[in-house]
């Protein structure tokens, strides 16, 4: 599986390049390279307690994104699911521990726990004060006497880092960090595995089934279940998160894994809403990516139970974009739904000469019925006749009920009418045409200037312009000339109409994606109408 | 592929209660399911331009992810990749538009214009004030007259929404918004197409290539290239973006199509601050997913010219978490490298007891190195003895070089001697031990006390405790009785060993994995190791 990466080796440095670059100037990392990376706050100054964590990578963001203001002051980054070595993070504490001392937030993987231990007490050994706190939260096999840590280590970051932050001495931090080590649980799932970077992903799990309780490596699953949709994945999450609650409400971490979309992810927190916790739940942290598994399209619930003094820690204010705010777990606010048919139903009124003229209108459109069908058969789907004649019968059955004497009223009454009776985008652009030339009226414009105002929108709206061959060619010199008569405007609609036929390309609508020798000829469909109307009118009126 | 929902029907129903439930009550949703899905700001009161934007669904988190305060007043959301009714529109518009007016912001897909375009004429015909700005900023295709829009669009939404939340009229936020839309311009990667809900993906790039120049709804891109890796994507994009630069600093917007992993962002943000146009790029907003594409595997870059202006509007507050911060664009700032090897390195003094002492140690696991192997061979790898019996040679040839006279020194000593020439776990928790010894002699602990606290740690670190079948079953009886003489405690560690031959099973260390019937009746090969070392040095010295 292709990958945005460059060479494998280089993968983490890159990382850590991009997550400093891209940090404002608020993080900075060790000139170590390659071997020691490590990521720290420009701002530090060693007068608080330091909180170092970190671990292998590939859990991005975690945990270079989560240092600074409020939350570690360090991260030690391994290779991809591999711990960083003594060395490593025996820099990073040197790097920011001060007379305040240090914590060391580290999950619990054997590699972790060794290097980081180890480079604790050769750090004790320069006489730093460093105090190291483990992380457990991995719900997944009940059993197990030192479960992983998996994203539940979040809460510990903040809790802690919030502690630090407000100035708390090593051993408020120390015991802020292993209160919330101890009370975080958290449970993963996923439809896949992952793909460490140079090689193939292991497709261990089946069509139809997820796994329940993984980490964050890859590693296989507790059991795999059959996967029904999200709203059952969540109730078999749930099923393990509900034995431990106690009476207390809860924040939920809702963490996704690597690749699960934003909108899964937002479907999921639906479903936690609806689960049989959700009412224990009063606060969430995401949905987010927080502690990945690189390409993993799954996602894990950390649920953490909240008193006034953790609330507060977590809510402590920290920049970092990779931290969600913490934010209370609601059952989604309803707004009632504005009218939408508001606006004044226009009573009708008579005016034969408006009636005369819209009936002309749409009977050149009937009239026209088979030859627009035809011509749109050449370029498009032969549809053009019927749609503009079915709409144009309808308006004049419709005639009686119009507001004919008020042209204010009757430019938008036509509108209401084309949307309901007139499909496609032609329908939805003449309905605007007709709604701007009522709206022009009624702020005193005469009649043309009025569908010039119309025309002026619906180019707006529609996007073309003269010459992008459709009725707008036929329209605009029609109107620019119909101060001069019916006459002039139905010759300069005809010819406008003709010039389509000349052009190669259509810029806009329908043609566009028809190419030059399939249109050469052929006057496009919508400025024919157009001329079609105009020329009726004439033989009529003028 | 399975995806983490629900029924099909329901996907756009669920993903805003999710959206709006993890506001922490700051987003509502107009009551209107299922055809009416729009998203507002809870605490608006109509008293400023209202910033209406939305479309088709699946771009999550646009466009309900950036409603509230600073950016948009409200989002209509439409069925996955279509346009939202003329009818949802409107809705949205009339529950959030007073006096002030309202500003849609639309992005250049027919259906999105049409419905919103009518929308907004209806909004008017009941007298509100409602202009429509349209968003083309994808230059994939440079000589299309009307460009798709893309992330681009992002840029509108802050710029908009920070004149709006300042106060802007009308006219003002218009403008604002117009400038944004004319100014921004975006390209877009992806090395797969993405996959509809309820329909198979399309797998229409082959291996080793990868698109550029593709919209956010899995529509074609402008061209297929060959993928060769982060580094050339980014060059390539940059080749298209970089024709429309002038002279002025630019903010880059770094989009994740969908499942871009974190890592892979990040390892892509490196390349362009490296990159052709990275010295031109003051400014970033990412790497996050704002405008996606489902689950499309890609990228896109949007570039927008900063004017004092811009970035004031820009860098305005917004509470949002799906709108990362703009901020500087800057090489990884690189601090010193602490020296790790500080500390004092210890002179070598004699002391012919702890010599002695430490000589007899050694032989006692040297000469144990054949039985240690045999009995690691029937639970591990066979190579305890090995792994001892290397470290205890090399402490004896450097027993001349040790501070032997001072325990403070002597201990980490030890331990350091130990990192160097001894593999493994156990090589690092013996390390620790030693090191948590000294650090406890240093602090005024008698010999047997200070071994107890390197005991202690190693428990700590290790996360081992008694009966879990490790040296530590034969280590802490042994230090337990050490005060009652050696041959107290070498009667101890021998019956702790010799109970872990009656472990059924390994809590901790390298027999975690191995069943009960492998393990009983073997000793523990660590804990044979302490018993034989108490062994010997009873035989040696009482």
């Amino acid at each position: 599986m292709a990958q945005f990466i460059n060479k494998k080796e280089h993968i983490v440095q890159d990382t850590i390049n991009g997550i400093v670059a891209a940090s404002g100037g608020k993080l900075s990392r060790l000139d170590g390279y390659p071997f020691i990376r490590v990521v720290v706050r420009s701002d530090w100054d060693k007068s608080k307690v330091a909180l170092v964590s970190g671990g292998g990578s590939g859990h991005e963001p975690a945990h270079a994104g989560f240092v600074g203001e409020g939350m570690l002051t360090a991260a030690v980054c391994g290779d991809v699911f591999a711990s960083p070595s003594v060395d490593a993070v025996l820099a990073g504490i040197l790097a920011v521990t001060g007379k305040a001392g240090c914590v060391l937030i580290v999950k619990n993987y054997t590699g972790d726990r060794l290097n980081f231990g180890l480079a604790a007490a050769r750090a004790r050994e320069m006489g730093l004060r460093v105090n190291m706190v483990v992380v457990e939260d991995d719900i997944a096999i009940p059993d197990l006497p030192k479960p992983r840590s998996v994203a539940g280590t979040l809460f510990v970051h903040k809790i802690a880092g919030a502690r630090a932050e407000a100035g708390g001495d090593l051993g408020e931090v120390t015991q802020a960090a292993q209160r919330a080590a101890i009370n975080a649980f958290s449970i993963g799932m996923s439809l896949t595995s992952c793909t460490i970077p140079g090689t193939k992903r292991e497709e261990r799990i089946p069509d139809g089934q997820i796994e329940l309780g993984l980490g964050i490596h890859g590693e296989s699953g507790a059991q795999q279940v059959p996967f029904l949709g999200a709203k059952q994945a969540i109730s078999d999450a749930v099923a393990k998160l509900e034995p431990h609650l106690t009476a207390q409400p809860y924040v939920a971490l809702i963490n996704n894994l690597g690749t699960t979309t934003s909108l899964e992810m937002s479907v999921l927190t639906t479903e936690l809403l609806n689960s049989r916790i959700g009412s224990k739940i009063s606060h969430v942290v995401g949905p987010a990516a927080m502690m990945t598994a690189l390409d993993m399209h799954g996602f894990s619930l950390s649920l953490y139970p909240l008193s006034d003094e953790d609330t507060a820690l977590l809510t402590a204010y920290t920049p970092l974009p990779a931290w969600p705010k913490i934010r209370r777990f609601l059952e989604p606010k309803l707004l009632s739904l504005p009218d939408i048919s508001a606006g004044s139903q226009p009573l009708p009124s008579p005016h034969p000469k408006n009636s005369a003229l819209i009936r002309a209108c749409c009977e050149a459109l009937i009239f026209a019925e088979e030859d627009l069908n035809a011509l749109d058969a050449k370029t498009g789907d032969g549809d053009t006749g019927a749609t503009v004649a079915t709409a144009a019968r309808e308006v004049i059955n419709r005639l009686d009920h119009l507001p004919l004497a008020d042209l204010t009223q009757l430019f938008p009454a036509i509108s209401r009418e084309l949307t309901q009776t007139m499909g496609g985008s032609s329908g939805v652009l003449l309905a605007i045409f007709f709604s701007a030339a009522g709206e022009a009226s009624a702020s005193g414009h005469a009649f043309s200037s009025a569908l010039k105002f119309g025309l002026n929108r619906i180019k707006e709206v529609g996007g073309a312009k003269l010459g992008d061959r459709t009725m707008i060619d036929a329209l605009e010199p029609a109107l620019g000339a119909l101060d001069a008569g019916l006459q002039s405007a139905a010759t300069a609609a005809r010819n406008g109409a003709s010039k389509t036929a000349t052009m190669a390309r259509a810029n806009a609508g329908r043609s566009t994606y028809i190419n030059a020798t399939q249109l050469k000829g052929h006057v496009d469909p919508g400025a024919e109408a157009v001329a079609r109307v105009f020329e009726h009118l004439q033989r009529q009126f003028s």
